[in-house]
């Protein structure tokens, strides 16, 4: 007898989408059943990152249609497939990430690879713990690269965001000076309040000139990008000779005007950031190691603030809400099963 | 008594500029004399590179006015300073360039660090060894990347060019496969005669799909973009996951479009790459033993091509001559002594 296993209902309601940009349909599909290494998780919770809305807008990667959305969320593991690993998990509570081209966590029970579970520290709620990879592991990614390519102090332009908050804790606690920059003055009396020590304000006159200074004299030499669009030329004018500049994110444009005189004379290096492409260069130990790193800072630095949750089926609305609101706080799908 | 010294007029030619994209002078100037760690070089010939033009008009590099041109040459050293490594130059036939921020080799005479300079081999006459630093070294750095950073295969997006033409030989001669692009069909049989295995044609159709389709089945991660502009988008599209464009120089456009969808999803970086900088991050050994290589291919496969020479006077004459038809080979100025 295998309780976990015998509570797996035959379908279950999962969000799916048929074409690139298509609206979302809440389908009765076929639970799943694990192979090799794999674990099906009843999900929990799930939030919506920018990530996802770029996923659902299409473009941003090739794949097959109709699938689930949905990068991350929590759950436990109600089976397993054959494998150490997979059946070491079976009963956890968990954070998980979808298998590239699989099916996501938008649904009420998920299967992927054992090796992209999280099990969760008893102190983590699973509506915190939904929320452990794509932020705190993309911060902590950050911080790697100014640690280990020993940038004096960072650059974010998206200093409201959830992971723009996360960041100022995290540096806060790692004594790394980052300079914010935000599009409005409440969101810079906001930042400090968290314990920013620089924030400028994009908008306001001179601002160019601050943080060209500002970088100067921080030697701020890792400049982290969520815009693109006309905020890389501004990035790249402002940084010291032998900066980096990190495109993590493209939320104001889709296409970069970059000069190249400023390129070659200073020397300056630009890449694109995705975590999983990030990841998928390190090794194992390393891997592990990073993950214990944001398991420690997941309930101090890396927490997220839940600002709304909405029932798996309201997902249309939930993503209306996150996408007017972006930066009063993550908004959560909380799973419950049917009876 | 120094016969050498003695030799030395109070008085030389050198071309001076005295504003950003203002004309070219003949003066009559003092000759320069040697401090601590300096030389005195009497010039012989100096080539007119791409790197000269973009200095001529301005914005290059930030620099006071008025100043002498001209960014690498060979001559003889007349005169050094006090200094071990100064002294052990005099009378020995030299490649030189000036220092950072320093008078340039379109003069008679031109007084540079003894750093800056390198003994020419017997073999290589003074024409030849004017080019030895700024396309052969510039060739050794992109063959030094491909090795070091384990590109299977490279792009270059100015196959014509002086530097393209030797990249072609270094590489066949190094086993690396190189993806030419060049802008015309008698440029395609030109490389073809040349050596080179893959010559690709821009203005024909269907070459984005060939660059896509060769880069892939080769490997090719290090794309070379000399042109800037629209090309680069061209490189970064044909660019296989992983790669790396280097942005050299930006024959074809100040600003570049980038789309940061692809930057993202295929972690792509974009280094802007300018030799002097480049060196610079390099210690005292691996200089030396660059500078060994570079030698030993300067009579092989980093020669140049001298299609044209002027006199020192002539210098526009020179460059109208060069800008006009860039790709058939170097326009070198012979600098004699007046009598």
């Amino acid at each position: 007898m295998d309780a976990l296993k015998d509570s797996i209902p035959e379908n279950m309601l999962a969000i799916r989408q048929y074409e690139p940009d298509g609206k979302l349909v809440v389908e009765t599909i076929p639970v799943p059943q694990p192979g090799r290494g794999e674990v099906l998780v009843k999900m929990a919770a799930s939030p919506i990152n920018p990530s996802d809305l770029a996923l659902l807008k299409g473009g941003y990667m090739k794949r097959s249609y109709p699938f689930t959305p949905g990068l991350e969320g929590s759950g436990v593991v109600v089976d397993s497939g054959a494998g150490v690993m997979a059946r070491l998990r079976k009963g956890k509570r968990v954070a998980c990430t979808p298998n590239p081209e699989g099916d996501g966590t938008w649904a009420e029970f998920i299967l992927t690879s054992a090796m992209r579970t999280i099990p969760l520290p008893a102190s983590i709620t699973l509506e915190q713990g939904a929320m452990t990879v794509v932020n705190p592991m993309t911060a902590m990614a950050f911080h790697h690269m100014a640690k280990t390519e020993k940038h004096p102090a960072m650059v974010n332009n998206a200093a409201a965001s959830s992971l723009g908050k996360m960041l100022i804790r995290l540096c806060a606690d790692q004594k790394i000076p980052l300079i914010n920059i935000v599009r409005n003055a409440t969101h810079v009396m906001e930042l400090k309040n968290l314990g920013a020590t620089y924030v400028l304000n994009s908008k306001d006159k001179g601002f160019e000139t601050e943080l060209f200074t500002l970088a100067s004299e921080l030697g701020a030499t890792l400049f982290l990008d969520a815009l693109s669009g006309p905020h890389t030329y501004q990035l790249l004018q402002a940084a010291p000779p032998r900066s980096t500049i990190v495109v993590y994110a493209r939320l104001a444009g889709e296409s970069m005007q970059v000069n190249s005189g400023h390129l070659i004379r200073k020397d300056i290096n630009i890449m694109g950031f995705q975590l999983g492409n990030w990841l998928q260069t390190k090794g194992i130990f390393f891997k592990l190691a990073f993950i214990k790193g944001v398991k420690k800072q997941l309930g101090k630095t890396l927490s997220s603030f839940i600002s709304q949750t909405f029932r798996l089926e309201d997902v249309e609305m939930a993503i209306t809400q996150y996408t007017q609101n972006m930066s009063s706080g993550k908004v959560l799908l909380l799973i419950k099963q049917r009876e």
